[in-house]
Order: C-alpha cells, then structure tokens, then sequence
C-alpha cells in the first residue's frame, strides 16, 4: 500500500485526491488543509459581493470526500525531499507530526498580491481572494460610499458593478490601457467599458494607483495625477503562488515564480508533482511558461497531478486560458493570445470582429453577440477568441478553445455545424460568421 | 461570364445565391421563387402560434441581395439538362419563359407530408410548414378548443406547447415508443414528457392516428382503438423533398427519395447541383444515406452548391444532425446517433447519463442540466450527444458535434478546457463530467 499525502484542498488539491482515490482504491491519501472548512468557491466572492449570491456563505462547501483523510486546520510546515515526510501542524493544538509519503502533491494555491505602495496596509484596503476577505468587504459597504477597485482584470471588473450595485460610488484603475488586458483586445474592451461606465462606474486606464491616503482610515487614493476622496479600496491586481514550502524544500521555481513542472506535473524531486495556482504551466499555443491560475486549470492540473501521484502517466499540455467574466449582464470570455499576446510571442496574426444578433430579429429578448477571432496569418491556425454577448458565451468559448487544441483552421471553422432554433440561438453562427469575416481577409 | 440559375430561396438557395455571388464576382445568378416574398423562417412558426412572437409576420424576412436577380412569384415547371435551360413561369402574367444556364442549383426544399388516412382533407387540418399555415393555424385557435396534434418530433412537440400555451385542450400522438424519437433516447425523452404533461398536454406513444372523423368540420379522431373529440388536427409528421423537376428531368433519386448527390453536391446530370431539403445526403457517423431537412444543414450545403455552380471545389461529407428544440422553458438538443439509430446501424455504443447543476448549487436560477453521451464500444469514438436544461444546451450540443466530426475519443472529451463563471456555468463542466461517467463503464 502506498501514501499520497496533498498539501491543499482546494480546486487542485480536492480533484487530485479525487483522481487518486478513483485510480487507486487502496492507497493510504492524506490531505492537509490550513482552512478550517473544507472547499469554497472563490469566484463566486464578488457575486456575493453585489448581491446576487444572497449569502457568502453558500460559497463554503464543506464536503468531505469518502476514503480520503482531510485534516483541517492543519499547516504543512516543511517538506523533507529526503526523508519523503511532510512536516504539518495542527493550528489549535499546536502539535506537529511528520508524516511520511509515497508520492507528494503540492496544490498549496495563491495568494493575493498587495501591491507595496504606501498606505497599502490601512484600514479599507480590501483583497478578494478569500471568504473572509469577501464578509469584510460586504460589512465595509454598509458604511463606506466611495470605493476604488485597482485592477481591471476579471474580479476588478465584476467587483466594480458589485459595488455599484451596493450603491457605491466606484472608481475603477487600470494601468494598462484598456480593461481586461489579459483577456481582450482594446476593441473588445471597450464594450466593457461602456457597459461600466453606463453603469456609472468611473473607469480610468494607463493610470496607477500611486498612493493610499489617510491615517487609520483611508480618506484618499492618488491615481496618476489626481488625489480622489475615498473610503474604500479593492486590490484586484493579481495572485502570486505560494512557493514558500516548496522553495525552502530547495525544489526548483521556474521563470514565471511558480513551481517547476514536466508534462506528468513533477516538480524537480522525485515524486512530488504540484498542480493548481502554485504551479507553473505552459501557454498551449506558444508553449511559454506562464501563470495559469484559473479554477479550470487547478481542476484539469489536479486531474493530472492525482492520476500521477498513484502510478499514473497522465499528461498537462499547457492550457489556452479559457476565461469568463462578467459586467452585469454582459458575459465576457476569452480564449488563447489576445492580439498583444500574439505579437509578444512573435505570432503574425490577423483578426476579424462581427456584430450579429444573438436571436433571430424581433425575437424576444435578442440582443448581439459580438465575437473576435484571431487565426495565424500563415497556416490559418485559429489562435484565440473574444466573445460579449448576454448569453451563450461561456459554451461558444468553449468550442473555440477546443478548436485551438485541435490545431483547427479557420476554414474548417467556418464549416462547423450547429443546432438553431429560435428561442435559443441564430440561424446563422456567430462563430461561423465570424470565421467567414476573417477568411475574407486571409 | 457564366449564368447560375438557382430554383427556390430558402436556406439552401440564398445560402448559393450569396456564396456564388461572394466567390465570382461576374458570374449572372438567377434565383427562381414560387412565393411573393424573399424569405422566411418555418422555424419560427411553432413560437408565432404560442404568442412568444407576437407578430407571426416578423418571420418573413424580405431581403433583397445586391447583384442577385431574384425573380419572385416565379414557378420553375421544367428543366431541360440538354439544352441547359429552366423553364420558368411568371405567377401572376402566366408568362413562361427559357432561362438558359451555365449551372444550375436545385434547392426546391421539401412539403409537409399529410398522410394518406381518412378525414386527413376535412377543414381544421393543418400542417406547421408556410407562414400561411402558422396564420390559419393562429386564426383557428380562435375558436378551437380541443387540438391533437399528430407527431411528437420536434414540431409537434413545440406546437403542442404553443397550443396549450394559447389555452386549448392538447392531445400529442406519436407512432414511436417516445417522444423526439430521432433526437433522443427513451430516458432523455421521458424528460420531455413529463414537463408536457405537467403543463397538461395529453401524450399518447406508440400509437397511430387511424382516421379524422367530421362532416365538413372535424369532430373527433381515432387514436388506436380510442376515439377523442377534437375540433383542430396538426400534422406534423415531417416533410418529404420536392423533388417533381428533378424526377421529370431524369435526375437521379437515392434510396430515402431526395435528389442523389456526390460530395460536390453534383447530381447524376452535368453542371446540376442540389442542396437543402430536396437533396439526399448523408449520415456522417456511418455513411448511410439521408435526409436531413433542417435549416442549418440547408445553409451548409447552399454554400457547397454556391462555391461549385462557379468552378469551386468544395465538399459536404455529410451531417451529425444537430438539432436543438424546446418543451416551454427546457431546451432539447441532439447531435449524431441515438441507441437506436446505432443498432440500426450495426455500431456496439456505451452510453452514460449524467444529472447535475448548471451552476454553482445556491445560486440564483441554477437548475439541472442532463447530458447523455454515446460512444463505440471499441475505439471510444463518440458518435452521439443529447442534452437538456434550460439554457447552455444548443453551444454545448455543438462543440459535441464538432467533436464526433474530429473524430474525438471520449477520453478526449474528458480532458476539454472549458471556461467557468459562477453566473453562467458549473465549475466542473458538464460535458466533461458525462465523459467521465462513460469512461467508467468503458
């Protein structure tokens, strides 16, 4: 009989133990959790935020998987590459126990990055990364009337219509020159944009946030040039992996700060794999190191990882980036190299964007659906996508993504076939459509 | 310069019309039109008889494309593939006359099929198939109480929604065991009938129609030994390929009745293409000739046809028959096989259903989601997809049509990248988990 020992419970660490458990019925797996819960839904906070999820603690799932020893409220303190043991601390008690393993999954997560700018510590600086953070935020909307968000990523912008949605005043601060930079391109962004600002969220990009003002509390926030009153601030610039562990156990990093991993997931010591944030992955298309940190990833990474970590040989080929976000109503997703991304890697690519209706004319409730397609100059291979519509977004991004890992052309996407009726869909496809636009300028 | 002449502007004539058009700027295209009006949407007629389109007028859709000489109220009555001409005869003048041709498009589409039985000619008979049928249909409701409504495939089962929906009695008869017999298997089908019977539509399986009793006026039907009063019957037993000229011209027919075609759309007489409802094509899964008489498959081929009438070589190697309809607020999707269309066809599958949410538990609107998915026993291909929920179905049932068409194995499946918000869609995404469930059983 032999051990997996996991160090984390959340989407990596949960779906490891999971795979495990289903591969190998007789392996002894232990995982070590520092909550003293045992999984909840971090992408679910600013919806709680706004109100939609009525209470934040629907986001805590306390499961607890059958045959799988969970211990809460435990730290893993230091890992022995050696020895093969686990140091873990039980927080209440305070006792340590060194627990031997077979194989080792670390899926330690992330944490929220607070930028080092003065008055980053006061009081009402808020991240969004855990429950506790997301009660704190919702009990400081009780009072607080001018928020700032920094960060247009995917949780500064759903952040911001929460907030508004509480009645705040927000100002939302992105230093690149459009919202969702990682996600679409300047285009594509803009539909955000107006959709916020319509809203009546202040938006202001290539600016930073420069300093934090106050003395407890926070009365200010300097932003480029401009001092703006505020009482409230959201960091949503970002998570780091948390390497501490790893980093100490001498286990090399790579490029991007996350754990070094091969294609099994294997770090560089025998038999320890890591999988989810902490890990370190590889863009599907350009096959660059990068920072995946989606639940998605941790879910496909700890499928991987738990395959593994019993024997397995299961492989992790990088990941487009399938991502979905919204501002109110408006879903946004994405998937594989926005334009800049494509030109940062050196990939020649054109594009084609079309505006279409997302139902037949004069159906009730249609609106459009706007999708980007981008496909390499030569060789025509799809590489990324951009979709806003008010539905069927996530699932069409979702073809897209699997038309990139199939290497797929965008003449054969324009040749794909889909289901139509009415209520639900047009009768011509947007992706469709979309890919003949773009044929057109091959 | 070169003359398409192209018989009929439905799906698959306009789709030709615009591709031919697109692809050779000179050539003099010609579409002939039986109807007063450009186009319309059969699709939508079930939805314009249950008022969710208020105006069932919106489904004529009168558009003219530039540089197509489109000649409405116009009758093909022959074609002579000798000469290379059309004879064509004005509606209202009774003029005729020969329109030579360099090619020619066949895409005469299809009529609704009324059975032979008695009483099938009184008043009160319908059909679901012109916009002229919707408005006598939309007038008799009026006064009827009582409708049967004759066909549970997916027509049928929309009308008899759209009908009780207007307050009439509804009694659903299908021949089969169960309901969408040629989307879904007898489990996904069950899901059909109960939410039409909770809205109080009677359904009646494994039974025929035997004969309309009524003077002028309809007063009863037989269904199988039992007699029900009715006042209004729906035929909606499918349609059958008009294919009179082409018969008249010795064009050659295939076994299911539609005009016979090679991969070019060509038909057994030079320079003659056919496509949409008229055309026999075939199954993509096992090669067997069929028709597939829907709208998105007559759009597909319309731009095979278009490329090829101007020196094109493309193909259509067949179709999956993804179809999405609805039952009130669920929606119902199929791509590929069903269990009995692979017996049929002599292919072992495995199959798996899987029930979940399709959204985060606790969150606002979430509701089940049901994905079946069929795969060969051997090989691991997936050859068929049925999904229903209330929404993210007709996206998800495409990327499962996209998947048989690159031949995926389930395990393939299980391995897609999928995006997740919690507004919009569960963290473990449904497909995915339905592959797991039938590698499982594998």
């Amino acid at each position: 009989m032999s051990r997996v020992v996991i160090i984390g419970n959340e989407s990596a660490g949960y779906t490891a133990a999971s795979t495990a458990r289903a591969m190998d019925r007789k392996a002894d797996i232990i995982v070590i959790e520092r909550r003293p819960y045992a999984l909840y839904h971090p992408c679910g906070i600013p919806f709680a935020i706004g109100g939609e999820i009525p209470d934040i603690k629907v986001l805590i799932e306390d499961v607890k998987q059958p045959n799988i020893d969970l211990r809460l409220g435990t730290e893993a303190k230091s890992i022995d590459s050696s020895a093969k043991t686990v140091e873990a601390r039980e927080l209440r008690s305070g006792k340590t126990e060194k627990i031997p393993y077979d194989s080792l999954i670390i899926a330690s997560g992330s944490l929220a990055f607070r930028p080092p700018i003065e008055g980053a510590d006061l009081n009402g600086v808020h991240m969004v990364k855990t429950i506790e953070d997301g009660e704190a935020i919702i009990k400081a909307t009780r009072k607080a009337k001018r928020a700032v968000v920094v960060g247009g990523g995917a949780i500064g912008v759903e952040t911001s219509a929460a907030l508004k949605r509480r009645g705040l005043d927000v100002l939302l601060v992105e230093m690149m020159p459009h919202l969702l930079p990682s996600m679409l391109d300047q285009d594509m962004a803009e539909l955000v944009d107006q959709r916020l600002k319509r809203e009546g969220v202040r938006v202001l990009c290539s600016k930073q946030l420069r300093e934090i003002r106050g003395d407890k509390d926070i009365r200010s926030v300097v932003v480029g040039e401009e001092e703006c009153p505020a009482d409230l601030v959201i960091m949503a610039v970002g998570v780091k992996p948390e390497v501490g562990l790893a980093k100490e156990a001498g286990i090399k990093l790579g490029p991007t700060g996350g754990i070094k991993v091969d294609r099994h997931l294997q770090t560089s010591a025998p038999h320890i794999f890591a999988a989810g944030d902490c890990a370190e992955t590889k863009n599907y298309i350009t096959g660059e190191p990068m920072l995946s940190q989606l639940a998605t990833t941790a879910i496909r990474m700890g499928k991987v990882a738990g395959k593994n970590a019993v024997g397995g040989k299961a492989t992790f080929d990088g990941t487009c980036n399938t991502i979905v976000t919204s501002a109110r109503e408006l879903i946004i997703a994405s998937t594989g190299l926005t334009s800049r991304a494509a030109k940062n890697a050196g990939i020649d690519v054109i594009s084609a964007r079309v505006r279409m209706p997302n139902k037949p004319p004069d159906y009730p409730g249609a609106g459009s659906i706007y999708v980007k397609l981008l496909a390499e100059g030569k060789g025509h291979k799809i590489v990324g996508g951009q979709i806003i519509s008010t539905e069927g977004v996530a699932e069409r991004v979702d073809l897209l993504a699997l038309a990139i890992q199939k290497g797929m052309r965008v003449e054969e996407l324009a040749d794909i076939e889909h289901g139509y009726m009415p209520a639900v869909c047009p009768p011509l496809e947007p992706l469709t459509v979309a890919a003949e636009a773009l044929i057109r300028k091959l």
